[in-house]
């Protein structure tokens, strides 16, 4: 058996802003899935930005693409061909994979997917990876009920999350996201008590006095920068700053990042300010995919996905995802659902 | 009874850096002491950089400085005469009062001092606010035996401190300071086991790969800016940064300030960075004074108080202290000591 497929490689490591000219397309031929193994159709595909730092010739937590070699991303995929005991062709199933059509997988890599109960993509985001880093996050900043708890990138596949379980732990949610439909978004569809289009002509720290009379409990932030120094500015004593990501900065060299001079802010106010990898905490899965669950099935956590077609336009859907062009969580459509 | 004092008075707000022309000396009369009150004889006052933060407009966690009214600071004392039942003439006192050669006080603000175990001064640094400063900001950054503390502004009247304490929990310890002497005091007298002159040609950076070379666990931060910047590269991941004072910044408007462009390390290495003040923890008072007492009687932690004479030349010795000019805890002897 040999099996053809196309893959998305990463042709060099980007300078400042990735581009088109960064990825490759190709055609190529898939070795025999080994005992353990497992050949796999994917389905679909999550984006996240966190995968910009592993384009980088450094490495940070996660181990960085090589060049000519495929891009990694979280799939679903279907198994065609399994030698490994646990899985079945036919079978659904979720691993990091390949950004490719078709992929050979360890079979211990992978986990199935239920498609019951939740839509297919969820898996790749209110219940997979983004889906526990707002939970994990929401935990460690610990907001009291009645607390202003304040979300970055509130529309994106993380911030969703973390807005609408602010408001499950009875704080006052306030988001931030770049257009007035984003904006729009968070007040009517997922329940925020104040939302504001950073890209407006009001200074963010303007917006956030509006938005947040009473200050900011609680920060989670997705974006750094400007954002991130109006937050300090508008915090309040003991509030806790939960660095999940910054990715105003990520295409930055260090030189043209943006420094943030109100750090001062973190004594006088007593500010916590803590960042964390959601990979640092996949023992709390089961415990996390439990409460996620249930609010998802009780319609009392809303997951707004946004689905590009086409392994062919990945890399797109990934520059343009950088720049905030998605309206929900990044998801590419790879092949047809079951 | 009428008593005359000199006091330094805050004569104008310093924009930027504090001169000499924003202090004035004056002569003046005292009010009588009313039921409850005491006179005081200023024997020594202490000087601390949190001070330049009070001479601004925008009250923080202190009461700022009222302009044409004296200046405000923890002064060991003698009690001339006192209309409270706790005090007696004669008594040595410790106590927020004005730079003065003599103040009036309320009573339930003084407390007295044991002139036997420690040198007065220490009262006012390792007994005091400075030292309990350090050991609350040690325990919350609880670095491990084994692991590496490093320590910013080391010899001053906090980081001497700091860095003995990680001695006594068994950690390495690392310092950096302003001169050549300095980072030698803190090798040769208070047994660190690295210390740097961040104001010698090596770029700090370097430096504390030298100091450092497992990385940092624990950040005591007193100074900000460059200093931080570079202790967030060269941090592991988990370290605490626990946030002291910004020195290197107090006297720079926002625009002068120096912007931290490296932050996103406190997501990729998941670091902790929570600033504090000594001031929210009082209730841990009696058993800082216990523990910190024993270190030293003992022998265990030695201090370096650096005494300017003479209540006229505080303003300087202010100044020259958010320069770095003191070598060790900055303290102005005003009167004889008993």
């Amino acid at each position: 058996m040999s099996t053809s497929t196309r893959q998305i490689t990463l042709r060099r490591r980007p300078m400042g802003w990735v581009t088109l000219k960064d990825f490759e397309i190709r055609e190529t031929i898939l070795k025999v899935p080994n005992s353990d193994q497992v050949l796999i159709r994917a389905i679909y595909m999550s984006l996240d930005p966190y995968m910009r730092g592993r384009m980088d010739a450094t490495k940070t937590y996660a181990q960085n693409f090589q060049i000519g070699e495929p891009l990694k991303a979280r799939v679903i995929g279907e198994v065609v061909h399994s030698e490994h005991a646990n899985f079945n062709a036919g079978d659904l199933v979720h691993g990091m994979v390949d950004w490719a059509d078709m992929s050979v997988a360890q079979g211990a890599d992978l986990h199935h997917v239920d498609p019951n109960p939740v839509p297919l993509p969820y898996y790749l985001g209110a219940l997979g990876m983004p889906g526990m880093t707002a939970w994990i996050g929401m935990e460690m900043g610990a907001p009291e009920p009645g607390e202003t708890v304040f979300v970055s990138a509130a529309s994106g596949g993380v911030g969703q999350i973390a807005g609408q379980i602010a408001k499950l732990r009875g704080c006052r949610a306030v988001g931030c996201a770049g257009s007035d439909d984003k904006a729009a978004f968070l007040l009517d569809e997922l329940g925020f008590d104040a939302a504001f289009n950073y890209k407006a002509s009001t200074p963010v720290l303007e917006a956030l006095h509006t938005a947040a009379p009473d200050g900011i409990d609680m920060y989670f932030d997705n974006v750094g920068g400007t954002t991130l120094e109006a937050a300090l500015d508008h915090a309040n004593n003991f509030a806790r700053f939960i660095q999940c990501g910054m990715i105003s900065q990520y295409n930055l060299s260090r030189e043209e990042t943006m420094g943030i001079r109100n750090l001062t802010h973190i004594n006088r106010k007593r500010i916590r300010m803590e960042g964390f990898i959601v990979g640092d905490h996949w023992d709390r899965f089961e415990e996390f995919m439990s409460e996620m669950g249930a609010w998802l099935s009780s319609g009392q956590i809303r997951y707004r996905i946004d689905i590009t077609d086409g392994l062919e336009n990945a890399p797109k859907a990934f520059i343009s995802m950088l720049k905030g062009g998605n309206f929900g969580k990044q998801v590419v459509q790879i092949g047809p659902a079951p």
